[in-house]
């Protein structure tokens, strides 16, 4: 005798807008990491991308528009990793459509096209949207929150950040550093101290002399929460050494340091030091913090709930925009420019 | 237009014997964190704890036997979490019903019945037996190997090993402390070197305090390859204070240490230190290795290689069983006892 | 036969003016650990504390005013520890007497007395006047410092500073912050990058609820040095954890970190953490630093250079002087206030 | 008015036996940096060597002998650093003298030669004999000391030492790795657990293909007290890469490690690497435990002491030759070897 067999469970279905570096990285990631999911529909402005990644999704179909995978009737949730552009549009139409999202971030263009997402989700009724700030699933960040969240550190006074990459691409200016390199930051603020930075200063050191044409390197910027914390970010993109992120909360029971170097640690003849390898980037940094990411949207979709624990919103997708712009404006003002943040849907 | 959609992988169907604290890790693991796999049929001694079990996993039915198990339709590949003295006869009918196995140590209650095993699988023309030693897929375990096979430590000519527990259970004798907490350095040294311990020997510091009645804590293992390499492998058991795993590997080229602390640093009121956590049982040590495992596993099922790359096999199985006869020998010998091996089929 | 034998050393003879902490401090330091230096002469305030400390320096007196010490013919070097008040005209009459003086910080009372001091040494014709700046005798100081001048690391960038304390005394105020606390990183700043500080801004973050009455902590300063040059100075003193002090120099060619944890680390039972002490005070941290210090000092009286090489000098207590006043300002400023330099005399 | 001065402390006069490298670093640590002591005679195999280091020690002269040192009136205390097979007959001189002596490590060539010093010692009537184990004044060492002492790691049950060297000298043998390299952990046993080792095994690994011909390279002692302590002890003399000393004690209530590396951390371009130096010999790692041996043996010598505390005396050096013998004997034995050991002189 045997007892009776429920149904298994069915993959969620998800649809991709966008299998450029990232958006490939997803369907690998889902195709081979994911549980409780699958590719089933994708979409990219290049066809034949989108073919050629979905050779290697299987049970994944390629269609022409990032509209046709949001209305697909074989697309339970939707992951957009297409230019940012696009994001606003695509958001608003998976909230029209009553589909999950996650979408990678920026989530729009600029604060007010990212309220205007904000907006949309309000009046739908529920929330749906994910913005993919994989940082807030890095095992570092949740212990740090834990320990916050736990009251070991008490009131946060001051929130450091380093950041530095070995190399950028030829052309990244300061406006990159902001929106590309200190948005992770900007959405550290939000995800530990759980308010919004109020104010911006930029404090720009001599540069090296590595740094790129046009390009103010190390950059450092001074946020300020309306509580008073403040906020360092130290931002060095053109070391030639690898990728470093590391962060220390210091608060008025006990400081609190996470992302220092580990790993295996050599003795080795060649010049007489001791130490580990520094990543060249941001893969093996943060590969595991993606994974967490996707695998917690997924159990979210699945039992309903659409945007995890700890997962940047909608709302702090227009954060980001908002703290962004302020941060471009004090590239070249004179002194902390502020925020200007519209009320929060009730 | 869209493109055709080839069909949707299938999950592997996964039937496991024994959900008790060990087999029902890996029922929630398979069916929450597995990439292609499903658990599918459950047997275990005491049915009302193969009910519950299956409860939690969606799709899965309970069935009254093992045989059952590995011979159901629906069982694609067979998880093996009972009493270590039904391994082998479990192990055995899994590899004639040709059907792969994962099969937590250990491989047999001695090395004879594992042997039984080695001959069994090279009969059977293939190789289709897994050995859950898990540590294989530890993160620093596999930084090490690579570093090992890349050549850049040299000739490996001391392996150091540390394994504390904070706690055993009341009953934990010198005995469990070669079958339980040695065999995975044992493991390890088969790992690591490619190559079995040929002698051992017992040094026995005087004990704790706290060590439990009849159990000698800390212990030290002395193991010796045919190629000279000396592996130390110090057991302590009754810390107190938390699960540790450290590993220093001497080679002719340079030494390289894994295991040590990592994760947030402090620096609180409290004592006036600075500092982390131990972790208070394996759990936070090594659940990402036991995640590895099992998807490495599937991934090799589902790829029809049926044992993953760098997995322990039947062979490491006897091996590590050999070795702790020797080991479990020399507790009471004066002096190293050499390890008995049968030839390894071709 | 025995070769001839040359004239045994004589001992520096030091008289000190002031044996409060510091002073007595400087007493037993040369009485026991420094190497070719005797104190001779003692003076303070406070006859019976001269009196005290003078019986524990066998061959010591004491007179009944600095000017006694700075005129003693068994005085050869003076070293000065009294309230700083009395600082400028106490290093003036040593300039006026040709007697190398080693001084407490501060130099004088404001940047324009401690300039009289530059002045007066400059128009005496040779340097005589240290300043007890002592982390510049730090071991890590030194390392860091020797890095930069091998040009390891590049241009400088950025300097990160930060400065800890247990807790400091009641009326402890955010002038106190500047004067005891973050003058040793102000002069920090001109012993590794050689060149003051141009400007600083303050930036405060929302206090602890531990702060005293009418301090706000942390603090933060941000400096600049004509090159470009940023430095940040966190400050933090009533942390109740311990005393640390920590630097990284950000160069264009590497980072490199002095003042990390170092020490004993254990594990143990209670707290399941590991970790090490962090000292109460800045004694365990910089007693070494303070011996050196002085022990350069009296080698360099000896040899007739009268000032050792790294010796903080009459100039660097001028700029520290004018630095903080800058600081200063800055609490109560919006914004960066610049430094007001006089011109170094040739 | 002034008060009367008592009279200036004199320098111990030091004389010392034997002037080459290891002499030379102590007339130049006693001249430069030994608080209350000064270099006044001097003796050496070789006249001109003694000439030439006492030109750069001021107040000192050359005799012929070593007796004529110990026998001068202008010398206080006395130094040996003459070759080992010296030592014996020197250190004997001395105690009939009456004369504080420190004597580098060998005590004597064997343990009964060694003996004959505890014997004469005792028979004089008081300790007068330091020997030259430096790392006892090493901070680390003293730090893991104060921890035993304190309680603070329970009943130390296991020992674990590496002692490791970029190089060696040609001709270096099994042999010297026991006098020369073990000898130092074998009084660590003595300093640390404050009872000898009564038992020694040799274990040896496969050599390193860069060890000199001739030598077993690494090797493994382990050693046994009679309290049941198990002391393993790595030694790993052609390494190539640095020199490394590290400890860690496993006591019943924790375990403490001292000797890791610590200074400056940096992150650099190169080979993507962060950590640190490992210095090229033992002189970064212990000068100043040299310093502060020679310090308290002054200071000993002054207050009348003779033997500074936790300094290594007669007995202790007795030990280690008796140590040395077993683990000389143990290096071509089979199993382990006893020490035999005289009764210590009530």
């Amino acid at each position: 005798m045997t007892a009776e067999q429920s149904a298994p469970p069915q993959d969620i279905r998800v649809g991709i807008i966008g299998v450029g570096r990232m958006g490939a990285d997803h369907v690998e990631r889902i195709s081979r990491r994911t549980k409780g999911a699958r590719i089933s529909v994708i979409s990219d402005y290049l066809r034949e991308t989108a073919e050629a990644v979905s050779a290697t999704a299987p049970g994944s179909r390629v269609v022409d528009t990032p509209e046709e995978v949001i209305a697909a009737d074989d697309v339970d949730a939707v992951l957009i990793a297409s230019p940012g552009q696009f994001h606003r549009e695509q958001v608003l139409a998976c909230i029209a459509a009553g589909k999950p999202v996650l979408c990678e971030k920026p989530l729009a263009m600029n604060s007010a096209d990212a309220f205007d997402v904000v907006r949309a989700e309000h009046e739908a009724g529920r929330a749906s949207v994910s913005l993919g700030f994989m940082r807030r699933f890095d095992a570092g960040y949740g212990e740090l929150k834990d320990a916050l969240e736990a009251g070991d550190l008490g009131a946060p006074l001051l929130l450091n950040c380093k950041h530095r990459n070995a190399s950028v691409l030829p052309g990244f200016t300061d406006t990159h550093m902001v929106y590309d390199s200190a948005v992770h930051e900007i959405d550290a603020i939000s995800f530990f101290l759980e308010e919004p930075a109020v104010s911006v200063q930029t404090v720009m050191p001599r540069s090296s002399e590595k740094a790129p044409e046009g390009l103010h390197d190390p950059l450092l910027f001074l946020f300020r929460t309306a509580s008073g914390t403040v906020i360092t970010d130290e931002l060095w993109v053109s070391t030639d050494a690898g990728y470093e992120v590391r962060t220390e909360l210091v608060g008025s029971l006990g400081a609190a340091t996470i992302g220092q170097e580990t790993g295996m640690v050599t003795t080795q003849q060649t010049g007489s030091r001791w130490g580990g390898e520094v990543p060249l980037d941001f893969r093996p940094r943060f590969v595991a913090a993606y994974d967490a990411e996707v695998q917690a949207w997924i159990a979210a979709v699945a039992d309903g709930s659409f945007v995890a624990p700890r997962s940047a919103t909608a709302w702090d997708g227009y954060v980001a925009a908002a703290v962004c712009e302020a941060a471009e404006q004090s590239l070249t003002a004179d002194g902390p420019v502020e925020v200007a943040l519209q009320n929060r849907p009730a």
